[in-house]
Order: C-alpha cells, then sequence, then structure tokens
C-alpha cells in the first residue's frame, strides 16, 4: 500500500476568498489533492483538507505556509478563534501505509524547511511534541509559549505555527440562538472533557457576529467513544438549560466513513448497530 | 466487472433454528455466500441474504426451496406475518454488473426449477410479474391469487412462493409500548404511502407476543425518498399521538452503505449533508 497521509492546516484569513484561492493554488502546485476547504469569517479562519503520499505533503505544506507569510498579517487580524500565526496549525494525519510516527518525522522536516525559508518558528505538538507541555495544542494557546521548538523569534507579521501529528479528529460545530456568549461558554465547559464533560471532545464557546449566533466549537478526538451525535445531544440538553436552541451543526473539514457509520445508529434504538454487521458493502468486502 | 447479486428469502419458519441452520447449509452447500439470517419468533419467519454469481445464486435458491418444502410444514403455521408459502418470497436483487431484467430473467428460471424440482408452484411479482395486478407483493396475499404463473396447484404442505425481482429494499421495524393493536394499525395506516403516508413506505402493524410490544413493520423502498430516519420520526409522531412509545428499532438483513450515510445526518441539522462532499473516503476515491 502506498503511504498516504492528510493535511489539514489552519490559516487566519477566513474573509479574503482571493487569499484561500491562493492558498489552495499553492497546495495544488506543490502535487498534493485539495479535498475540502472552507472558510469562516467570524473566526477568522479558513481550514484546508489535502491529501496526497509523504512528499507531495510535505512540498504543499512547506509551499503553504511560505504563502501564508506572505499574504497574511497577523498585526491586522481580528477573529473569535485563538491563534498563534498566519499559518496557525500544521497537522500531519496518517490514512494508510503511514504510521503516526513517521507523520510526526514529517511534521519536524515540514518545521525546520518552514524555518529554513519563511523563517516563522515552530510548535512542537501531540504526537510530534518535544516538550510534554506542548502534547496539548490548547496549552501552547493559552500560555506564553516561551521558545520555539524549531526556529527562534517570531515572524513579525506571520508569527508562529503549531506543527503536530495527531489522528483523525472531527472538527464539529454547533450553532446556537437565543442566549449570550456566557451561556455558550457554559455550555462548551458543561460539554468538554477537560471540565468533566464528555470524554475526548475538546471546546469552545464562541459568538458568531455575521450570522448573529453563538457557538460551540468542538473537536472530537474519538469518535469511537464519542460520536458526533453524542456531542449534539450533550450540546442540545446544555443549550436547553440555558434556554438556548439549536440552529444548526456543520462538520469542519471531512469525516471517515466510520465516523459517520456510527453516528447513522444513535438515534434510531436500533437493536443492531455494528458497521461491519448491518452495512451490505461491509459484509460483501469481508468475504474477498 | 463480475455480477453479484443478492437473494433475500423469507421462511416460514421463526422458531426452530435447526430448520433455519439447514436452510443455511443448503444455500452455503450450493456456492452462495450468506451474509445475515434473522428469526423472528412472531412472525414465526426467517430472513436469510445471500449473495453471489447469477449461477450459484439460482443453485442455492432452489435447493433452499426444496429444503422448505421438506421441512416447514404450512399447514401447522401460526405467525402474525401473512403468508402463501414455506418458502414464502424469494426476491433477486441486483448489487452489480447485472441488470433487475436480468434478475428478473433469473427469477424465472428459479421458479421453473422450483416448480420442476419441488412441485412449488410460484407468483411472479414486481420486476418480474407477467400480470400487472401481481406486480406488488401485498396484493398476491391479500387476495386469492388464481392460478399461479409457474407450476399448478399448491404444494400440499409448502403452499405457493412470490419470486420476484426488485431494487433494494430496507426492511425496518420499530417496536412499540403502551398501547393496543388496533393502535398500532392505525400508525401503520398513518406512515404507509398508501394510504397518504410517506413515500415509498409500506406498513403492517402487528403484535410481538413474545416480546409484548406490537410493531410496525415496514419496507422501506427508495431509501433516498424516504430514508430510515424519516420513517423512524413519522411512526414516532404518530405513536405519540397514540400515547405509545417506541422501544427499539430494527433491521432486517443488510442496509447499503449509502442508506446509511442518508441516515447520518437527519438529526444533526447538518450544514452539509451530502455524503460525497463530506466522507473522507468517498473524497479519495474519487481522486482516482
Amino acid at each position: 500500500v502506498a503511504a498516504l497521509l492528510e493535511c489539514v492546516p489552519n490559516f487566519s484569513e477566513g474573509r479574503n476568498p482571493a487569499t484561500v484561492e491562493a492558498l489552495l493554488d499553492s497546495i495544488r502546485a506543490a502535487g498534493a489533492c485539495v479535498l475540502d476547504h472552507s472558510l469562516d469569517p467570524d473566526h477568522h479562519r479558513s481550514v484546508i483538507t489535502f491529501a496526497g503520499s509523504p512528499d507531495a505533503i510535505l512540498e504543499a505544506a512547506v509551499a503553504a505556509a511560505g504563502k501564508a507569510a506572505d499574504l497574511i498579517d497577523l498585526r491586522r487580524h481580528k477573529g473569535v478563534h485563538p491563534r498563534i500565526g498566519a499559518l496557525d496549525v500544521l497537522p500531519f494525519v496518517p490514512i494508510r501505509g503511514i504510521s503516526l510516527t513517521e507523520c510526526a518525522g514529517l511534521a519536524v522536516r515540514a518545521a525546520e524547511r518552514i524555518w529554513d525559508l519563511h523563517r516563522v518558528p515552530a510548535f512542537l505538538y501531540e504526537a510530534a511534541a518535544r516538550l510534554p507541555e506542548r502534547t496539548n495544542l490548547a496549552a501552547i494557546r493559552r500560555h506564553p509559549p516561551g521558545k520555539p521548538d524549531i526556529g527562534d523569534a517570531l515572524h513579525p507579521t506571520a508569527g508562529a505555527v503549531a506543527i503536530g501529528a495527531r489522528n483523525f479528529l472531527i472538527a464539529y460545530n454547533v450553532n446556537l440562538t437565543g442566549g449570550s456568549l456566557a451561556a455558550a461558554r457554559r455550555i462548551a465547559a458543561r460539554v468538554r472533557e477537560s471540565s468533566g464533560g464528555l470524554p475526548c471532545v475538546k471546546a469552545l464557546g464562541l459568538p458568531l457576529a455575521s450570522r448573529g449566533l453563538l457557538q460551540v466549537s468542538m473537536n472530537l478526538t474519538n469518535f469511537e467513544v464519542t460520536p458526533m451525535h453524542a456531542a449534539f445531544h450533550a450540546v442540545n440538553s446544555a443549550a436547553e438549560k440555558e434556554g438556548m436552541q439549536i440552529v444548526e451543526s456543520e462538520l469542519i473539514g471531512l469525516i471517515p466513513r466510520r465516523a459517520w457509520e456510527f453516528s447513522a445508529a444513535y438515534e434510531l434504538k436500533l437493536s443492531r448497530t455494528d458497521p461491519d454487521a448491518i452495512i451490505l458493502e461491509n459484509r460483501i468486502a469481508a468475504l474477498k
């Protein structure tokens, strides 16, 4: 099996489509395949998902980091999502034929080349972390992070970048109406693992000024432990206590088929829910 | 692509596992692959799903029909599900590399061989129907069906069999508590297409004596028109009006991945629900 991985960079630009198009072009020109992208004006953030071989991914990640440093000036940036750089986060995610450790090696090589070529330093996180306190991305954002792991001074306009290797996660947001930002933050606190909520869930409460809504923005880091539906219902219960209503939910980036299959059964009180047992194509694939 | 189809025979035996094991053995011995099977004591019915090449499917269907005629005596049969034979229904369903018309041809060949070998006559239905009034399986069950399309007198103990070709359907039951059989029948009537309910839904209200429950037993014949979730919620709304509660739902046989993907988004008010756009594996498959 040829190694295939994905990279899901988050850029601090969610309003100017021309900038995001330039980022997409830089990724495609380096030989990677863009699978998905989205912009959010309130987060002032765009998320691109691209896939390819390790070589193509490395080239594309370094090129996109350079393009972001050229086009995005963090000094003039205001958005509701916490951030440290123009290219803010650069995770390498194994899909098949490559291990998480190999992805971590690729993350370090990307960080070195981004520093050498573009003078943007990197904090290494999750499977690529060198310092235990930097394993958690949220901790890098929350505290003054000290000296970067790769490189030196912050880039004057592009800041720094958090580069890591991790397994697939689901970026899942639930948008609410009928309450305050403080209430959205209380809901996020009730839902997230770090304050006693659902396991494998990270959550922030954010305002979506352009849509007149509030958001519980989540990362689901293990959909077998907490699937999308469970997160949705936890937010819904907490929202009801605050007198708030869910308007919609949104996936940022892609979701593995298996996660989707996990969530389908949730509502229906199905007596059998194992996707391997009940989905025709899975049964046929198992015959071979 | 090698032709692959499935066959989903329904047998009038849902209580004696040894009989169902013998049916499974006859199918496997003929060279088809069993994908799923289930027994229901109240329906007094078992449903087997098997797949294979046209030749293997034909052999297995004829063998299973013979085994059913040997082992199941319809004269002593009592079950809540309507039935006409020991092997009651024998649908041929295209999966890939074979058309519905070719499956109908196979259904006729199976009917001829089952009559020649086992003296069980057949009514041909859906895509295999010769008489327009036999297109609908429910009509064959409801009215005295007259002379069979293939063969002659009913088999003394095995009755007749409805043999047809059709596209995939989802056999989906919702089990209820807190009301009467009459109420379950009213719910079924409210839900099914033929009395003004959801399109592409057939439904019966049945008692599940062994479990002390009532059931709305459905066929969803086009999950893109009415997905599982829609049927579940229609039953739930109608049940609430009757003061009844859903205990669980059950899939009989298998469900296509696409149907599963369709249902996953239903509850979550997702802003993007196209499985081709949001599922990683579908995006990667589309790259090639």
